[in-house]
């Protein structure tokens, strides 16, 4: 299996961080998927091989003047599956960068921290899509939070824009200058400070990587609450300032229940220290959830404190067929109820789905008769008692087939079986790249009125296009797919603005789980009202009068500048 | 069995938030112990008798002067378990109410909904421990967040102060003014707007008594993820805005992780939609957070969602002696691992508890051999299958007594015998109220070191008091009672600031659950750093910049004036 290795990083996506593809950049070429064999740890990742592993295409790309970016050049992007993004001017408040500058930094971080070198300066200021590029001269490697304290005093002293940078794993053009913001990247910053193994709290460095984290906790006898395709790349002070879902979400909830305490650096270098390491601190506001989601436009993250809970060792997988999606809905019901506190997956996926993964992935095969059905669903439990989990999760099966929920249905026999079954669900994504043009769309959308937007979008659309329909139901989380032959700019202006003024309708969410970034900071009145909008630019303003953290990114243009 | 009802209120209380002793009112008078009947929720309440439940003693000890409390009036007040709390002047900055500011309020909310009856003021003016009382004028019932945006927007204009005020069932002062604020009542906003079925989300008015809501939600096979001793007559819009804590916490987390949205009115009368009810929403900063635990000085908040998980069947007790703490710590790891997801409770009590509730409750008996043991632990577990999590629990005490973990323990057989476990836990704060004096402290601490406080403070006190340490070990939340003949300024004065310092030091909370109100607004810097209240302090002044919104709160007095 081929790794991309851009120098220290080693980028594995599951399904749902697969990387929409980019015409005006090179297309990711979907790998081999493979399976790490652990039966406790066995989720599917796929690899994905990029043209950047090799340097040269992406200088080809620049000189070939495709997508420009540059100092004060603006640039405009476009994507399957979001209307342009425009790019705001360079905030001209904003001071260039001078030789006394990098001495400064220079002697706050010594010689090597202080990177100028071109190369690690492209990797640095490209995102791993391609998506986006900055073009930063400078790019700096605290290795404390003292010196991530000084470096921002300065740079806000100097009015000097700055970008957080963590794994460079997003999504939304958050973790990668825009223009000429001077880099920090957290990495060196990745020592796991204490583990309480009677609390089950961790304390580390924001640089940890999400992987080495998991690592360690299992050799602990525990599991991060957490859990992600590109965990081999991201670190830890990332997915706090993104407020990363992933795959446990429906199990452990959000990061703001199971991070207990934060250590952020704010715009003037005033380090915050609010690292509780408790469950219970109900003195004041509990002003760490500010940074918790905030995408570095607050404060840079240094140090994060996490609940985590003990490492079960009883998995089990059903993969079942429903005859409409009330069924589904009813099940997940049922699952709550009779599998409870053992439930770590609800997935579902309808039968466009099921048909393009049955057809363009290779050597996957349905695990019922062949007989169509309309709905699929994958239930996964995760307990501490094999026997009884097993007999918990058949009883339940057997219950929703009397009452009609389910048609037909399978339990894994072993991990090739559940591995296989995961593979149908996962390499969804696979098929659809595989299958022409895609429009991608991440939404929250309450699970009762969720897939009525795929039906009005089918009717919406009609032949030649495909609507496809999958997603993490547990959550209300929806991808929503629509397959074309190509990409065509009729198609698009059927599905947006429609697709986030339906969402915005329903009171769903445009970004469930990636953030906002740049690309869609503009968009964000679909998902927040205007008031509380108003109280976040009010926020940034309170914390970062100058708005040199993470500029033009997260706020509405109109708002940030 | 006798309750008390002051109006619509009936109180009930559990050991966690039993009324802390206080020889400048009347005391609280232990009743008899009931359990409702119900296995799936058949934690004991304790009932307290007060006389206030006859208006005339409340009226007497105010014409004793004793405690006085009144307009413009500088109060001290002093109570077991803390020390001296100073309250600032009446910030002159503020307006005293005029008969046109009636008639206003009167056009928006009608006449009914405008209260001066003294007798209903006397009732909203007073916290039910009777440790704080205000000489408000007014008290405000509105209806819809239109009614609380007007009244807001009214009293913002004019610079009149308001307290805002749900079930009044706070242990901090922080629900009933401390002057002459305006009181707004949400009670009559008691309506459950909506209930998923499908993802378990609730979305309700602030003024929905908690208990009506586990009613509502038990009916539909559903459970809050937050319980209370004070059920029955806290609301949940106070729940909300002061972070309750409560019983299920060690399960389902704090309601950072539960509460999806806030609907909320700010100081200027501006509504703030966050009412989300989606687990996963990643559009911008997440500043419902702010609502959840600001104790109503940053607004009003008027509607909530909530995510709340499905009842389940199964509940299962053990009584558990330990020889050291350190067992009871391994113990807990061992717990969580093997009984994880099912484990609901981990309490634990030492000897001194223990011997105090034996000799001091009436018709408790040791589940035990009674040989003296040094610690023990109940352990409870909640699950959706009887057979298994019974099978799973009785494996679990069989390993732990084989590696020596425990020395003896019981499994209950019935629902009375789990009573009788829960009775003596949940009993320490009544053996401790017989007693003598009691210096109560409700704090959370590392649970690796909790117990050296406790023993410090042994070897620091020596006789003739007596240190009784009990809580809920599996949130490190400790419950420090010192138990003497009688209340000394001597004694005090041993305890504090030290019990504060030391908590301080070791990076624990001075206040678990009960949050900060008036009675701990000064000693916020012990669990605080400067620079998170500085942060808090610049919040508020963006939020509310006269400050009108429950003053001489939650802050210190130096930044709040």
């Amino acid at each position: 299996m081929e790794k991309w290795r851009a120098g220290r990083r080693f980028l594995r996506f599951s399904s749902c961080t697969t990387p929409r593809s980019n015409p005006n950049s090179h297309t990711p070429i979907p790998m081999h998927v493979s399976g790490s064999g652990n039966y406790q740890n066995w989720k599917l990742h796929h690899c994905f091989r990029y043209l950047t592993g090799n340097r040269v295409p992406i200088r080809a790309s620049i000189e070939k003047g495709k997508g420009v970016y540059g100092n004060g050049v603006r640039f405009q992007f476009r994507c399957f599956g979001s209307a342009s993004t425009t790019v705001p001017e360079r905030n001209p408040s904003f001071s260039m960068l001078s030789s006394d500058d990098i001495e400064y930094f220079k002697g706050i971080l010594g010689e090597k921290n202080v990177v100028q070198d071109e190369d690690r300066l492209l990797t640095a200021n490209t995102d791993w899509m391609e998506k986006y590029r900055g073009s930063s001269k400078l790019l700096l490697l605290p290795k404390t939070t003292d010196e991530v304290s000084q470096i921002l005093n300065y740079c806000n002293s100097r009015c000097l824009a700055v970008v957080p940078q963590g794994g460079n794993t997003g999504l939304v053009g958050g973790s990668v200058p825009v223009y000429d913001e001077v880099i920090i990247n957290v990495g060196l910053m990745n020592k796991i400070i204490s583990f309480d193994k009677v609390s089950g709290i961790l304390v580390c460095e924001a640089g940890c990587i999400l992987e080495n984290l998991i690592t360690f906790l299992d050799a602990q006898g525990f599991v991060m609450p957490l859990d992600l395709g590109a965990k081999g790349s991201c670190q830890i002070g990332g997915n706090v300032s993104t407020n990363a879902g992933g795959l446990r979400l429906i199990r452990y909830g959000s990061l703001h229940g199971n991070i207990l305490g934060v250590e952020a650096v704010l715009a003037n270098g005033d380090v915050l220290d609010m690292l509780g390491t408790l469950r219970k601190d109900n003195t004041g506001y509990d002003v760490k959830h500010l940074f918790i989601g905030s995408e570095g436009s607050l404060g840079i993250v240094t140090k994060v404190s996490i609940l985590t809970p003990p490492k079960l060792s009883s998995v089990n997988i059903a993969f079942l067929a429903c005859e409409n999606y009330f069924s589904c809905q009813k099940l997940l019901i049922e699952a709550k109820r009779k599998l409870g506190e053992i439930l770590s997956a609800f997935e579902f996926l309808d039968n466009a789905a099921m048909d393009m993964a049955l057809n363009k992935l290779e050597g996957v095969r349905n695990p019922l008769p062949p007989s169509l059905h309309n709905f699929y669903v994958l239930i996964e439990t995760t307990g501490s008692s094999e026997s009884s989990d097993k007999e918990k999760l058949e009883a339940f099966l057997l219950h929703a087939m009397e009452i009609g929920l389910v048609s037909d249905g399978a339990l894994a026999q072993d991990i090739n079986q559940a591995l296989s079954f995961w593979r149908l669900r996962e390499g969804i994504p696979e098929a659809l790249q595989k299958s022409g043009a895609v429009y991608k769309y991440d939404l929250s959308i309450p699970v009762e009125q969720m897939y009525d937007l795929v039906e009005e979008m089918r009717t919406r659309l009609g032949a030649p296009t495909k609507v496809v329909a999958y997603g993490h139901l547990g959550d209300s989380n929806l991808h929503l797919n629509i397959s074309a032959p190509q990409y065509d700019e009729k198609i698009l202006a059927q599905i947006e603005p429609f697709v986030y003024e339906w969402t915005s309708k329903h009171r769903g969410s445009i970004s469930a789980e990636h953030g906002v970034g740049l690309m869609k900071a503009n968009k964000i009145y679909y998902s927040k009202s205007k008031n509380t909008v108003q109280l976040m630019a009010s926020i940034k303003k309170l914390l970062d009068p100058q708005g040199i953290l993470n500029p033009y990114k997260v706020l509405p243009h109109s708002l940030s500048t």
